[in-house]
């Protein structure tokens, strides 16, 4: 059936939301109006307020309303690890692990020539007057295992080489408390070619 | 890790739709952040219409941003049957399902005298007058097979064979397309009981 237009046009928006189908985006509308209206104003708020003063950290380029984010601008950190990833969400990803006392480079992307993203769209010029700068002693590409993500972690690691800075690239193999028979046969491959002396 | 002011409360905000929990909400924020702000700025701005202008219909009291819904305001439909439903995704789901041709109207709830709430919380009086107007013949009862929709759908009922209306409930038994093995006991035992020759 046709909804309303206003709730029609609300459900093909809650669409933007990842993971969100026509089904779901249908039930999240109802509901919103049915059963919370205030939480709906409060989130159509949030939303605007976060789009509208969120930017990017100046220093490692995450998401940040600050000029500086909260990890680049904290005294905690060890300013002599730079870890490089692809997005915020790695970021976010890396700190809930815990463990990692450094700090980080964000791409925002990775190397792709047929889409037209070179070096430069991804702030590699950035990165490398970053680590002209003298501080960082060692880059950790924490870049995916996926074919970009490689080649991205490759033509970044052949720069940092020039510089005589250490890199190193965050292992790739059987997860943690997976199952072997579970795990597809490149991540296996790999796990043999990079197995280490215990 | 604490995410930056606005993020976290946009990912507060986010949690008030239904079936999300912290970690789809954060990968909703993040998502929208960094790949599709004018989407998410075109959802805030639906959600603020929407709230503000999405009423409910005069007649059917379902969601409308018009005096009356699509479906009250339609030359196509029988107003001679009269479909009772809890909510409005009540109305979407059996006008989705297609096949009934008649009008509705929704309760908003049930009669829940542990919550206080009785038969003029769920607009029993306004059905009562519209049944009174005499266009309706058939009144058909499909509130939800729970305890309290049970209690609304008997307490409708009794009401409105005093005026000499025909009155029915939707058939509750196994569903279609499913296992039997698979179906609950209370379900099983229904569709016994209802069981009808052939």
């Amino acid at each position: 059936m046709s909804f309303s237009p206003l709730i029609g046009e609300l459900i093909d928006a809650l669409r933007v939301l990842p993971g969100v189908g026509p089904k779901t985006a249908q039930r999240m509308a109802l509901n919103l109006l049915v059963r919370n209206r205030l939480g709906g104003k409060k989130l159509a708020g949030s939303l605007l307020e976060a789009i509208e003063h969120v930017g990017y950290c100046k220093e490692c380029r995450t998401l940040s309303e600050s000029e500086l984010c909260l990890l680049c601008a904290s005294s905690q950190r060890d300013r002599t690890q730079l870890c490089v990833v692809e997005s915020p969400m790695d970021v976010y990803a890396i700190e809930s692990a815990g463990g990692y006392r450094g700090v980080y480079f964000v791409l925002m992307g990775h190397l792709s020539p047929i889409d037209g993203i070179g070096p430069a769209d991804i702030g590699i010029d950035r990165l490398i007057s970053r680590l002209k700068a003298g501080e960082v002693q060692e880059v950790i590409l924490a870049t995916n295992p996926t074919v970009e993500g490689e080649a991205t972690a490759h033509y970044i690691a052949m720069q940092v080489n020039e510089m005589g800075l250490t890199v190193s690239r965050i292992a790739h193999g059987v997860p943690m408390g997976g199952e072997l028979e579970f795990v597809d046969g490149g991540t296996l491959l790999h796990a043999f070619s990079g197995r280490k002396p215990i």
